[in-house]
């Protein structure tokens, strides 16, 4: 019966079958220290020489052996287990790992991003590393369990699509067949059309986007978490739906992930009762009366814009997210509902907080009519979304929705440096998870 | 504030607002019933015809009115609001809908399966056919919440890979900026490699197969759901943990699908106390007792061997699931755990009931040396595995795991005829969404 290493401080005095990894080896003569690292953590094995001979890094084993308080000025508060440690009485090889390429035993792992790429198998290992992704299932899980707390369906949005509405330069191509077909951008329409038949959906998926760029904050295939709903009040109703997703998000990562959350020195937004809402223009006044930058007739903020309201909000409002509404209509896409008061803008919304957008939404167009007038207007042609305006033609209810990036949330929660860190398998121009050979001359 | 079709039952007496669908109108002289439809199902909304003049199916409406009893002999025991009708004061318009090109009233949806995708959207508006998609998601988050209980972490699968270890011809070519790459076909080698570093872990993700057949059983993207785990004692160990998960989906689809199951005269599958399991050769030997048959020197199971196998276990066993192990090695993938005591035969496992496969999984080579030696004889290029390989290069313990596929498991729990029934938009050779059009000579 195994005994997991957080499992140990429980035991003391028994005798337990530990298995997992040895992730640090210290020789001190006549006794050796090991950290064994399972998928619990850590805890350290006390061992003679003799027993652990030839063991090093990575080496899978099982150990037997006697579970024993250390004594207090030996304990480590850093540790789950740090109360204990094992009297090892039999270490067993189960697999022999090679000679290590680095050091895994810090609490940081010291590596230029692209080598920790290169030895994603082995990064992956680090417990650092570990934190990233245990907080980034979480805010996955949880999106969805606030979702379904709602009575909103899970869908599978396809990502093999038959055309491209809004334009294919930045779209991947797929053979299918004796066809081109193209991966998708957004699961937007699909999830809005699945409004008409359930009212409220949500999906998790991989969207795909070959933007020929390489920065710190793209990825061209990143984890999308969407939600869209039906029988909107007001737009405002979407600001609600995704504040209460967030904030339950939140409570989750808090409650689940202390340690995770320690090891960055990460913490949540701190947010008021209620996330504040500027709509685009009054952000830019804000931002010209605080910073004398006048960005007053620009269609959209720009990064320092961003930087700058998430500095007013958290200054002035005590709150780390803020929304800002009111895009201009014509540089959304053509499903964007215009505010009735001054069509020039549209009920849209960013969330922006710690310098950066967190999600967009909005509300869309229901009304069939007005769609296909929308459809015109931006020049798209209507048989290439034939099966979403077949759902407006039928009778859909004012609808709207949300659209969060998994990866873009675990990195601005922990405060990493590069999106790529967020992404188990990152994908980049340069790295399908090796870095890409330059392709042959023909 | 909004009420629900199913919450109409307990607010006998009390003034509300309903939004929803017109399902089904019927007009009798002086009085009009419509169903409206939800998204918690359909109540019956008695109104004048001056109330509801020009509406028809599919439009969408809000209803004010008071709730009655019906009387008892009108009690209809088939609707949660059976109990029940709404007396309609005020009807308000919402959305108009076009004139149906098919009757959505009866039980059935009658529509062949081109036309039923065709008109996609509409079709999910069904109450039969929107069942199966709410069996499908409760199938899909109790196979994680099963795992979650269990430890397992879950990761998003890549969809995008750089290179086909297994040979290429039914695998979708991507143009992934200046080089080629292919869209997934399994994330076995992910999830066996992540086996190093978390233990344990699952993923629910799309996969990809361009298999040039237009069958009832084939989909060339489904939704797979994978588990891999570490630390095996044995091989029996896959089979007890798949046993688990199925019997604990099996358990959630009974508890909330309840309306669903009957709607498809759909029961989950009879099992005994523990599955039974039987090797490829005795399965064989079987199937020759029972029907005379000699399939004893063959290298799989052929359809027919499939249902043989699974009339025996029900009849004989009681169970209408089957484990059937020990495959062949040479017709398995490289990563399968020859059985040592005859390396002929792999500890490789497939789940079988009702006639058909449901699962497939097993033990898996976790020795490099092995991993390479098997490697070199199924003719495979290592650097082509390289993020695989480097996982095993550095210590994985005994590992295995196993995938069910969404849509297979809807279709057998419900009895669908047609995989694309159990899709919501279904990708075969001839369709994306809308049937693909020839292509253009060029």
């Amino acid at each position: 019966m195994r005994t997991l290493a957080n499992e140990t401080p429980s035991k003391i005095g028994s005798s337990v079958l530990l298995k997992g990894w040895v992730h640090v080896r210290r020789d001190h003569g006549k006794i050796v220290f090991i950290d064994l690292r399972d998928r619990s953590g850590l805890v350290q094995i006390v061992a003679s020489p003799e027993l652990v001979e030839g063991l090093h890094t990575e080496d899978v084993i099982h150990v037997t052996g006697i579970v024993a308080a250390r004594p207090p000025k030996l304990v480590n508060p850093k540790l789950a287990s740090g109360t204990v440690e094992i009297q090892a009485e039999k270490v067993e090889l189960i697999s022999k790992a090679a000679e290590m390429p680095f050091d895994m035993g810090g609490a940081e792992l010291d590596l230029e991003l692209p080598t920790l790429l290169d030895y994603r198998s082995l990064s992956l290992r680090h417990p650092k590393i570990q934190a990233i992704f245990k907080v980034q299932a979480v805010i996955i899980d949880s999106f969805r369990q606030a979702l379904l707390a709602k009575e909103f369906l899970e869908f599978q949005a396809p990502s093999i699509i038959s055309s491209v509405p809004e334009g294919g330069a930045e779209v991947f191509k797929v053979k299918y067949f004796q066809h081109e077909a193209y991966l998708s951008q957004s699961p937007q329409l699909y999830k809005s059309l699945l409004v008409g038949a359930f009212e409220r959906v949500f999906s998790v998926n991989q969207i795909f986007r070959a933007e020929p760029s390489v920065t710190t904050r793209h990825l061209t295939v990143a984890t999308s978490l969407d939600a869209e709903f039906g029988f909107l009040n007001s737009w405002t109703d979407v600001l609600d739906m995704q504040e209460y997703v967030v904030k339950y998000i939140f409570e989750k990562v808090q409650e689940k992930c202390g340690p995770e959350l320690a090891m960055f020195d990460a913490t949540l937004p701190q947010l008021p009762k209620k996330i504040p809402v500027v709509k685009l223009r009054e952000a830019q006044e804000i931002i010209f009366q605080r910073t004398g930058r006048d960005c007053r007739v620009e269609k959209d903020l720009a990064p320092e814009d961003e930087r700058e309201i998430c500095a007013y909000a958290k200054e002035k409002l005590g709150s780390e997210l803020i929304f800002v509404s009111h895009f201009i209509s014509a540089k959304k896409p053509f499903y964007v509902y215009p505010d009735p008061a001054d069509p020039t803008y549209a009920f849209s919304v960013d969330l922006l907080g710690r310098g950066v957008e967190w999600s967009s939404g909005g509300q869309r167009l229901h009304n069939y009519d007005e769609i296909l007038d929308h459809v015109k207007k931006w020049g798209l042609k209507p048989e290439d979304i034939e099966l979403y305006l077949q759902s407006f033609r039928y009778g859909v209810p004012p609808l709207g929705g949300f659209a969060l990036g998994a990866e873009r949330m675990t990195m601005h929660i922990l405060g990493l440096k590069n999106i790529r860190e967020a992404s188990m398998f990152p994908r980049d121009m340069e790295r399908i998870d090796l870095r890409l050979k330059t392709p042959e001359k023909k």
